[in-house]
C-alpha cells in the first residue's frame, strides 16, 4: 500500500496542487491500489521553508513506514539548487536542498537527485514540483531506490535555526510555531521542564500556570502545558494568545525556576497588550 | 471498502489534519484497500460545536451505509468529558461528547468509549484527534463492533438548539446556518410550508417572493425558496444576503400568511439596510 | 482505476463538497478499488465560470487517460441550462452549460446529458452537484458510454474570451489569470515569443527583462519569462506583481520589438505604482 503527503505553498486556488496530484497519479498508473494522496497542507505562507519543516516534522511521525513525503516550498525553483531525497526514520522524503528538511538530516541520509531521465519535459523552468518533485516521488512510489535517484550528499543545505538549549541555569528555545488556535509552540523538549514549579517568559510576559489541558485555565488566563508534539506550548482557553501578546515565530522563550519570580503562582505579572 | 470522513476545526494550516490522517492510514494497514479519506471541512471556527453537527448532518445522509464519520471539535479536549461512538441510520459517529452529534442523538445509539487499549500514548493531553479518536475510528474501520467499544451512554451531552416549531398559526424557526454564498438556511422543513402565498420575517424584513431556484431571482431582490437540506431558504441572486442584512446563524425566523402583510407579492417592505 | 477531479466554487465551509463526494463514493460502491477522488479546487471565486475553466484547462493534462473531471460552478442551477457532458484529449468532463468547458469546446466532442433516470430525488432544485453532476460522472466512472448520456450538442454555450493574437507587429494579449504568488500568467504563447528583446506592455508599464525562473530576477525587479502552462508570466521575485500593479484578470497585454522602447534592457519605464 503505497501513500504520498504532499506539503506545498501553492495554496488552495491554483492549478499546481492538482497538477501534482494528476502527475503523481499518471506516473503510478501501475499500481493497483493507486497510491493514497494525503494533504498536510499547501497553505504554508509563499516561501516559508521554515515552517513547511516545522509542519512535516510534526507530521510525519503518525504515518506508516516507507510513506512518501513530497514537500515543495522552492523559491529557487529553476536555478542550480539540488532536489534533496532523503530517508529518514523508515520514510522517504523529496523536496528542494534548500533547508526544508533541516529537521531531517541529522538522522537521515541524503541523496542529490540527478536523474534527468525521470523529469519531465516542461515548457518553462517554473514549476519543478509537477515537472521534477512528483515524477521523483512517483518514482520511489513505484519501488525505485532512493540510493538509484544520485549520489549521496554530504552537506545539504540547513536552516541556521539555533537549538534549544540550557544557559546560566534557564531554558531558552524560541516559538516554533503560532497554530490556528493562537497557541505558542516551542522548541523546548517537556522532559527538559523539572518537576518544580517554573516561570515560561516571552519578552515582558510571564506564565507560572502549569496545566495538563487548555480547558483547565481559567478564562482569559494563560498558561503552559506539554503540548502534542512534546514540547512547551504557551496558551490560553478559547482565544488567541499569539495575537493577544502579538507574538510570532521565533520570539525567544525562557524557562526559570518560579523562585526567580515575585508574583504568585499563578499569576501573570507582565502588562497585558490585550 | 471503508470510508471515513473527517470533520474538524483544526485548519489547514497546521499539522493537525495530518496527523490525524496519517494515524488513521497507519492504524488500517491491514485493509486492503486502505479507506477513502475524505475531508468535509476543518475549517470550523474554533471551538463551534453546533456548526460542526448541522455539517455532519447535512452531508452523511449521501455517504454509503457503515461510513465512519470522524468529528473533532473539542474544546475539552484532554478533560473529562467522554468520547462518543454513535451508530445512526446506517452509519458510525466518533466524536467528543460536547454536543457535537446532537442531530444524530434522537435516532441513535450511543457508546461511551473506555477502551483505553486503543488510545496512543502521547506526551500531552491536547490532541486527542490523533491520540484517541483516530485510533477508534481506525478500529471500527477495521470491523470493530461499536458495541465492544464501552457501555451505552443513555444521557448523553445535547446541544439546547430550539426546535422549529407552529406557534400562534406562525412558524418559527432560526437561521441554521449561513453558507459561502451567503444563503440564509433555515431550519423550517419544507413540508411545513403551505400551498399559498406566505411572507418570511426575519427581524424588520419582509421576503414575499417564493421561487424554486437562484437564478429565477431578479436582480439585488431576495427571496425564498426550498434548499438542498429540505429546508427553507432566504436567499439573493449572486450576493451574499447574510452581509447584505447583517444576519447571523440563529436569527429569529417566522413565516406568516401572507394576507398579513400590507406589502404586494414579491416586494420587500422592510427597510434594506445594505 | 477510475479517477475523478472536483472543481467547484462551494468553498471549504459548507457541507457541499463532502455531500457530492459521499454520492460519488454512494452511486460507485461497486468499484474495486473506489475512485480516487482530487480535489483540483473549491476555492473558485462564487459563480466564476471563466477561472474555473483555466483552472481546468491548466490541471487536466497532468491526469491520465478516462480521468473524469466534474466541475460545478453553476449560478444557473435548478433553471433550464443544459448539463454538459464532453470528451476531448482522451478525458471526460461534466459541467454546466455555461461556457465553464470553453476551453475543452474546440477540440471535444459535446452532450447535453439528458438521463433523468441518473438524477436524484432532492428537496429543492439548489443543489445539482450532489443531485445531478455528481450521479453523472458516476455513471462515467461506472463506465457508462458518454453518447448514451444524451444527444450530441453542437453548439455549447462559449464564453466570449478573446483570442491572443498579432496585430500591427504587436502580439496582443491578456492576463487569463493572477496566481496565489500574484504572478501575471497570460495567454500568449511562449512560442509566439520571439528571440529578439522584447518588451511586455500592461498599461503604462514596461517590462524589458527577460528570465528563466523567478530566482534569476534581481529583488524587487519584475520580469517576464515561460510559465507552467507554456505563456508569458510576468512576476517579482518573492513578491506579488498583481498587488503591486494592481493588475487584475483580463488586462490588456502587448509584446512589441525592445526598439521600440527608449529604456534600457532589463529597465522598467512606467511609474511603479508600489
Amino acid at each position: 500500500m503505497a501513500i504520498v503527503t504532499l506539503t506545498s505553498d501553492f495554496g488552495l486556488e491554483d492549478y499546481y496542487v492538482g497538477a501534482v496530484k494528476g502527475t503523481l497519479l499518471r506516473l503510478t498508473a501501475e499500481l493497483v491500489p493507486p497510491p493514497a494522496l494525503v494533504d498536510l497542507t499547501h497553505s504554508l505562507p509563499p516561501g516559508d521553508v521554515e515552517a513547511a519543516g516545522h509542519l512535516l516534522a510534526a507530521a510525519a511521525p503518525a504515518f506508516p513506514p516507507l510513506t512518501v513525503h513530497l514537500a515543495v516550498v522552492d523559491p529557487g525553483v529553476g536555478s542550480e539548487r539540488r532536489i534533496l531525497a532523503l530517508a529518514a526514520a523508515g520514510q522517504l522524503f523529496v523536496a528542494p536542498d534548500n533547508g526544508l528538511l533541516t529537521p531531517f538530516l541529522e538522522d537521515g541520509v541524503a541523496y542529490a537527485v540527478e536523474r534527468e531521465d525521470l523529469f519531465l519535459a516542461a515548457p518553462g523552468a517554473t514549476f519543478h514540483g509537477r515537472d521534477r518533485f512528483a515524477p521523483v516521488a512517483a518514482a520511489l512510489l513505484c519501488g525505485e531506490r532512493i540510493d538509484e535517484l544520485g549520489p549521496r550528499l554530504e552537506k545539504p543545505v540547513r536552516l541556521p535555526i539555533p537549538a534549544p538549549r540550557r544557559e546560566d541555569g534557564l531554558l531558552v528555545g524560541r516559538v516554533a510555531h503560532v497554530d490556528r488556535f493562537g497557541n505558542l509552540i516551542t522548541d523546548l523538549p517537556a522532559e527538559w521542564l523539572p518537576d518544580d514549579p517554573v516561570a515560561v517568559r516571552l519578552g515582558t510576559h510571564r506564565v507560572l500556570r502549569r496545566v495538563r489541558f487548555y480547558d483547565e485555565l481559567p478564562p482569559g488566563e494563560p498558561g503552559f502545558l506539554v503540548g502534542s508534539r512534546g514540547t512547551l506550548e504557551i496558551s490560553v482557553a478559547g482565544q488567541s494568545l499569539a495575537r493577544r501578546w502579538r507574538i510570532d515565530r521565533g520570539e525567544r522563550v525562557e524557562v526559570a525556576p518560579a523562585t526567580d519570580e515575585s508574583g504568585g503562582a499563578g499569576t501573570v505579572s507582565a502588562n497585558d497588550r490585550s
